[in-house]
C-alpha cells in the first residue's frame, strides 16, 4: 500500500486519476491540492466522486506531499518543473502528466512552450513514460514523463512499422480525431457545447505542442529521422482520440495485409493495454470509453501502396491518467493490470 | 462463487449486465443466450467487452442455464413468462429484468401489455427487487421481479414523501427525462442518432406501461391510493433519468425545506445506492452515469406549497442491471456494494 | 426599407437576428455594435454570416444608431435602460430583447436584477411584445420590450386555459427544458461540452428571474391571481425549448379531450407563428429548430383529471430574435411574416 | 415558373429539396411520391414542412410526373435507372442524386454497384452535376448527374491543384468525416443515437463506391492519372463533411503559402458556394450548415513539403439537395443563387 499524492487536481486528468485510483487496492490517496480550492471537499467540484473520494483540496504548500511514495502532477506546462527538484530531493518518486519533462531537446521544449525550463538537468534524468517502449527504465524511474494524448495513440500505431523498417519515413501522417476534454477542463468560448457540438474542424495546423514529442518517439523507434504531417481536429464528443495513420509502403518493399497483420500482433502479444483487432475489424473510440486500452488495425491499401493504421484510446485514460497509473504499477512492483481492468462503458 | 446465466443479453440490460457481472469477484458467468447470435463471440457484438468475456452467444436452449445458481431474463417483455417456471423447478433462481412479474394485478398487466400472462400464479410469489424497500424479501427470493427505470427514480423519490404523509396523494405529477437508451437497441427510426440529438419531446402522454408499476408502488408506500400524472420524455443523450417529481403539501399540513431535507435523509441514511444531496445541491444525471446510485435532492417551494423532488439514476445500472446485480447480491449473501462500486464516469 | 441597428450584437441573440434580418428584404443593417469587438469584421466572430454581412463591428456610441429607423438590443441585463432614453428622443424605435423592460412593477425587477431601474418611467410605456396578446400596442410601440424564451413558450401555453376559466390557477406547473445556447455565448465552465452534453439536470429551482414574467403574463391572461411552480432545466443540446406544462382542472368543471383541442385551435387559429397540432400529435423541439413558429399540443389526461400542454420552439427565435422581428413588422407594417418563412432545418 | 417534382422524397435528401425548393420563387412542387407513403400528408413524415408543403405523398405511377419541368430522384442507387429512360422520352428533365449516372465506366460502376446497368447508353449523356468544372455543360443537361458528398468536398479541395500541376499525383489522400445523415434515414443499428454518438470510427477502409467517383473527377482535371487513398469515417454530429486533403508537392516544384491561398482565391473567384477562406483561417462543418457553401482553407507545411486542404459542407446541401438546385437554376435559367441564400445555422 502506498500513498500517493495529486497536484493540481481540478482538471479532466486530475478526476480521472482519482477516478480510477479509488479502485486500486495498493493505493491510498493522502492528498490533493489546488491553489484556488484548497479547502473545498473534493466531491463538490467533481460530483462523481461523492462518497468515494472523502478529501478536501489542499493548498500547494501542504506537508502532505512530502510524505507521499508519489505525486502526480495534473497541472497545466511550465508548473512541475518548478518543484518537481524539491520533492525528488525528498525522494518522492513523480509522475507528472504536463509536457516539462517530455522533450529530451530543451531548445526545442523552450520554443514551443515560449519560457526558459526551469530544472534542464532533470529533463535528461525523466523517463519517458510509454510502457510498450520503456517498461524496464520506468521501473527504476524517479521521474516519469507520461506522454501525451496524441503522442500515445500515434506511436503505438506506427511503432511496429518503424521497427520493422516497412515504411518511407519521410512522409508519415497523421490525421487525429480528438474529443473536446483533450482542450482540458477551461472556461473557453470555443468548448462551450453551442459552438464545439455538431461540427467538426482541424486545428494546429500550422504546427501542435505534441509535434515534436511525436516526433522524438518515431525517430527513437525507427533510429533514423522521421518527417510527419500532424493535423489533429477537434471532434464533437467527449472522450476519445482516433488516430487516422497513413504511411507509404517503403520504396522496394513488399507487404501484404497477413503480413502487416502478423506484426501488428507480435509487437503487442503480451501487452496488457493494446489490442490489436482480428484482420478486417476496425476500432471506434467508443470501444475504449473509460478504459485504459489502445485499439489498433492496420491495412493495407493495394491500390495506391499505403498503410493505413487506426488507432483509439480513451485521451483521459491511455491518453492520460490510465497510463501514468500504469507506470506506477510498474515503478512499485504491482500486477501491471492493477486498478485499470476497468471497462469501457458501452453506449 | 456462483455461476450466472444471462437469457437474451444482446441489447443494452445485457452489455451492463456482463460489464458489471465481469467486475464481480463472486460470480462466473457461464452462460448468455441468444437466439440469433448463438454461436458468434459476445466481443463482436459488444466491443467494449474484448478481452473482459471470452464466451460466445449460446443457442436458449442451452443445458447450461439449468445449471446455473442465478438466471438474469434480459429479454424483451412477455418472454421470461414461458420459461422461467421450467428454471425455478430446477432449482435455479431467476432475476428478470423484464416486465413479466411486476404487476401483481394480471388483468392489468394484460391489458398493457396486450397478451395473456403465461403463469399468473408466479406473478404473486415474486419478489419486487427494490432493496429500498424489500430487501428482506429479496434475499429469500426465487423469482425477482427487477423494477423499470422510471419507476425506480419516481419511486425512490416520492417514497419518504408518501411514508411520511406529507402530500396531497390525489395530484402526484412525475415529469421524467430518459436517455435513447431507455428505448433498447433497437432498429427504430425514432432513435437514429440524426432524429433523437438535438431535440427533446414527450411520448407516452395518453399512457405509458410504466404507469401502472409506478402506482402499484406508491400505494404499497402510501398505504392509500395515490394518483399520480406521468410524462416521460425522451432526452437527447445515451444514459441517464432525471425525474422532476412535483407534490402539493397535504392540506392542513406544514413543512419546512429543513425538515424535508432530514426526512430523506433520514429515510435513505443506510442505503448504499441513495444519495440524498446536501441541501441546496441539485443532481445531474452526469453525477450517475456508469454507477448504481440514484442521487435525489428535495426543495420546498413557499410559494406554491409545493414540494420538488429530483431524483437522478442511470436508467441501465440503478434503473436496470446495477439493481439487479444489487438483489443478487442480497438474495446470494454477498456484501450488498460488491461489484458495484463503480464510480460515475465524469466528463 | 428601414436602417435597422444592433446594440451588443456579439451572443446568440446577435447572430441569429442578422441571421433573420439579412434575408429580411425591407431592412437594411446599418450597424453593430460591440465595445470589445469594434472594428472587426463580424464575419470572424460569427463565420457563418461571411459572404452574407459585410459590416464591422461599430463602438457603441457611434452617431450610426441615431439615424436607424429601429434598434435592436441584445445586451445583457441592465444594460439597455441607461442609453434607451436618449435614442428614443431621436426618434429612433427601440426593440429591446433583454429584460429591461417587461416587468411593470419596478420593486419586482429591481428586487430580482439586483440593481436600480434607471428610467422606471419608460417601463410603464414600454409594450410587452408578444404579438399573440398585444398585437394592437405593438403597432403603435415606441419601446418594444420582447418576451423571454422561457415566458414565451410557457404564456402560448397557458393563455388558452387561463383565458377560458378551465383551470384551477393556484396550481400550474411549467417543467421546462432548454437547449444551452439560452445561457447564451459566455464561456462558462458549466456550459462547456464536457460538462453540459450527455447530462440533464434542474437549475433555479428556488427562484429564476424570468418566473415574475411568466406570472405577470398568465395574470393578465386569467385577470385574476395564478400561483405557478416553474422549474427550468438544462438539456443537452443547442437549441429548443419545451415546456411541459401541467394545470388541474378547476373544480366542477368538466373538460374533454376535444373541446380543449377546439378552444386552442380556435384560439390561434389566425397566428401565423403558433401551430396547434392535430389531436395526438407531440412536438419536439427538432420541429421549430431555426424556425419562429412555437408548437403545441393539448391533452387532458383523465385518470388525474389533469390538462397536459406541451409547448416548443426555438429559444433564439420565437424565443428571442425572430419575435422580435415579427414585433418589427407589426411596427412598421410590414407583412407579419415577412423575413420569418425560415423553415426548420431537420434533421 | 416551372413545375417540380421529387421521386423517392422520404430521406434526409427529399427533405432537405422539399426545405430549399420550398423557398425558390420560380419552382412550384407539385408532387412528391413514396410507394410505401403514397397518400400520406408530407408534413406528417417531416414535420418541420408543416405549413410549408401542403402535399401528400404520390404513388411512383403518378401522371404528375410527366408533367414537370423537371424531376429530382432522391432515390437509393439503381433505382433511377428504370425510369429514367421513360420520363426523358417526355420531355422531361432530370435531375438524379443518385449515383447511377455519375460513373462514366459502366464496368466499374456495375462492379461497385453489384448490379447491370438498365440504361448504359444514357450514362454517356448525362451530365455531371458539379457547376465549378461543368457550368456550360449543365445548362444544356437533359440528364443531370448529382455529385456524392465526400466526392463534391474532395473534388473541389483537390481541383486547384491538380489543374495546376503542382503535386504528386500518385500520392493523394483524403481522410474525410461525414455527419451521420450521410448515412441517410434508414433504421440501422449502427446508426442509433446510442451507438454513434460519442464515438468517432473509420469505414469502408477496404473500398468505398464514392472512390471512383472521385478519381474520375480528380482524372479529368489532372488530365492524368491520380492515385487517391480515400479513409471516411463516422463523426457523432448530424450534418457536414469535412475532407482534411493532403498531398506532397510535385517533385521539384516550389511552392509558398501565399502562392497556394492566391491560386485558390484565383480558381473560386467567380464562384457563387466555394468560398475560399483567408490566409490562417480554417472551415468547421458548423460554418456551412444548412447552407450551400463549401468552405475550403489551403496550408503549406514546409517541414514535409506537404499540402493540406480542408473543405468543409453540408453534406446534405452542397453534398446533395443544395447542388442540384443550384444546377437546376443554370438549367433554367436562373441566377444561380436563386433559393439558396440560406444563411447557415449558427449556434
Amino acid at each position: 500500500m502506498i500513498k500517493a499524492g495529486i497536484i493540481g487536481g481540478t482538471g479532466y486528468t486530475g478526476v480521472e486519476l482519482l477516478r480510477l485510483l479509488a479502485g486500486h487496492d495498493q493505493v491510498e490517496i493522502t492528498v490533493v491540492t489546488s491553489r484556488e480550492l484548497a479547502g473545498t471537499p473534493i466531491y463538490k467540484h467533481f460530483p462523481n466522486l461523492r462518497g468515494h473520494i472523502d478529501l478536501a483540496f489542499s493548498a500547494p504548500d501542504t506537508p502532505l506531499l512530502a510524505e507521499c511514495d508519489v505525486v502526480f502532477y495534473a497541472t497545466p506546462h511550465a508548473v512541475a518543473m518548478h518543484t518537481v527538484p524539491a520533492l525528488l530531493e525528498q525522494g518522492v518518486r513523480v509522475i507528472d502528466l504536463s509536457a516539462d519533462f517530455r522533450i529530451q531537446d530543451i531548445a526545442l521544449w523552450e520554443q514551443w512552450y515560449k519560457t526558459t525550463h526551469a530544472c534542464p538537468d532533470l529533463v535528461a534524468k525523466a523517463v519517458y513514460g510509454l510502457p510498450e517502449v520503456n517498461r524496464a527504465a520506468i521501473a527504476d524511474a524517479q521521474l516519469l514523463a507520461v506522454p501525451g494524448c496524441y503522442p500515445t495513440a500515434i506511436q503505438l500505431g506506427f511503432l511496429p512499422l518503424l521497427e520493422n523498417d516497412l515504411i518511407d519515413r519521410q512522409h508519415l501522417i497523421a490525421d487525429a480525431k480528438s474529443g473536446v476534454s483533450g482542450a482540458g477542463r477551461k472556461a473557453a468560448e470555443e468548448f462551450l457545447l453551442c459552438e464545439a457540438s455538431e461540427s467538426i474542424r482541424a486545428y494546429g495546423v500550422s504546427g501542435h505542442r505534441h509535434h515534436p514529442e511525436i516526433c522524438q518517439g518515431l525517430m527513437r523507434a525507427a533510429g533514423a529521422p522521421v518527417k510527419l504531417t500532424f493535423i489533429p481536429h477537434l471532434t464533437p464528443m467527449i472522450r476519445g482520440i482516433l488516430a487516422t495513420l497513413y504511411a507509404p509502403v517503403k520504396p522496394g518493399a513488399e507487404v501484404t495485409a497477413e503480413q502487416l497483420q502478423s506484426i501488428f500482433e507480435a509487437r503487442y502479444a503480451t501487452e496488457p493495454f493494446v489490442d490489436v483487432l482480428p484482420a478486417g475489424e476496425l476500432p471506434a473510440t467508443r470501444m475504449v470509453k473509460g478504459s485504459n486500452k489502445c485499439a489498433i488495425s492496420v491495412s493495407y491499401i493495394e491500390d495506391t501502396d499505403t498503410i493505413v493504421v487506426l488507432s483509439a484510446e480513451d485521451n483521459l485514460v491511455k491518453g492520460a491518467a490510465g497510463q501514468a497509473i500504469q507506470s506506477m504499477n510498474i515503478m512499485f512492483g504491482y500486477a501491471e493490470k492493477t486498478g485499470l481492468q476497468v471497462i469501457a462503458l458501452s453506449p
